[in-house]
């Protein structure tokens, strides 16, 4: 009987999830509140006229702290006084900068930072209360192996400097809140779903995005508060093979 | 005989290599730029003063492009036609957050990654010119080992998010730098100088900011391009006894 709100659900990852999740019985995934922009994803409409009530489409903007506190109050309003279980930061953009760091601007790094980080952090913020009283206690922060400053010579260093930087900040923004929210009992963790074919992975991405879905879905549901903190990988069989940390299923190297 | 341009020399760390620097003969060190945000640092003059013509001071905003566009024109002019041999990146600012994360402004946030990040960016875009000239090629970011998103937990979590968060990020874009320039043969570093007794480190740090910047001069002169894109941490005898990861010369883990 669990309720979940996750940001960025038009399209790509965010709509699959909440595609995945209806697939999973009511007693189990309850009330899905998807954050969008705005109502115009036929994708979420089509889902939310053949769940009925299950989905709530709650419009607000992840970068307006003012927007987020409305949606919180919208989500509040729906819970009928018991609290929210799961929440996922999801909404996420990727340019792909200039080849060089030089000829990154710092408009676009600050934009970037903005929604994947500091937007990360006025989600969270407006759905503490909620999450207090919830259940399950859990926040999962879609990430990437792109984020991972150990790895970054796995890939060339030619695209998404300003998407690598703002993950980078993502995981000490994660670390943070599982440090201090530890002893109440919540599980921050951070998940890369994989390169996908989504708008934002483009058409060149490893997976489709059922595949990589299907398994930020069994992390999140696997959650344990002794995982707390960490940065997760999923699990596709046969890509350990082209190289060991490709979809492996372990640990993220920070 | 090389030339330096160092940001943040007003105070703190920045004036202290500059006086360590200063230490070293002309053959060795020939002419450091060392930026400011004003002319009104009574050390800086003091030591421009007493050094005919070694230190040039250098009115800069490292958070305005123009004005490092500028600041890179007047070093030139003093260089002569030869090129510039080292950069190191050490203004910063640490502000003391909240002591919770959700607490942390959006606008600290990001006015924190625009002195501690974007600006590196900017400042580094504006004299690349002149380092790709110079003989050694050598950049030098000043980070901390609280941007070490894997020893998080060794501090408590109650203060300098927004810095940590920022230190991490860096160590992102430091990695971009190191990658797309090695085949130039450049080498670029991130330091941890320690806790130092500054106004940024304040009264409770461990070490005098004369000991923690010989150990950072130390590493800047042994610097080699094999040592491109590393984290490193100064070597002060006696601290690993206190932990083992203090002071102890290694790489900081990311």
């Amino acid at each position: 009987m669990a309720s979940y709100v996750i940001t960025g659900t038009s399209k790509g990852i965010g709509l699959e999830l909440v595609k995945q999740l209806l697939e999973l019985p009511a007693s189990q995934v309850a009330k899905i509140f998807a954050i969008t922009r705005n109502n115009s994803s036929e994708g979420l409409n089509s889902l939310i006229s053949s769940n009925s009530g299950r989905v709530v489409n709650v419009i607000a903007e992840v970068q307006k702290e003012d927007s987020l506190t409305k949606a919180a109050k919208e989500v509040e309003s729906h819970l009928g006084g018991a609290g929210l279980d799961v929440l996922v930061n999801n909404a996420g953009v990727l340019p792909w900068d200039d080849k060089q760091m030089e000829n990154v601007s710092s408009e676009v790094l600050h934009e970037v930072f903005d929604v994947n980080v500091v937007s990360v952090n006025r989600v969270t913020k407006a759905f503490l209360p909620l999450l207090e009283k919830g259940k399950k206690k859990q926040v999962f922060n879609i990430s990437s192996t792109l984020g991972s400053i150990a790895r970054v010579r796995d890939w060339p260093p030619s695209a998404a400097h300003s998407y690598r930087i703002s993950k980078a900040a993502l995981s000490m923004l994660n670390q943070f809140y599982a440090h201090e929210k530890e002893e109440q009992g919540f599980t921050f963790l951070l998940i890369t779903p994989g390169w996908l074919k989504t708008d934002l992975g483009s058409s060149y991405a490893d997976l489709e995005p059922a595949v990589g879905v299907k398994e930020v879905l069994r992390i999140m549901n696997e959650a344990t508060p002794e995982q707390n903190g960490q940065f997760l990988n999923i699990h596709v069989p046969g890509w350990e093979e082209k190289h060991p940390a490709y979809y492996n299923g372990k640990g993220v190297p920070w």
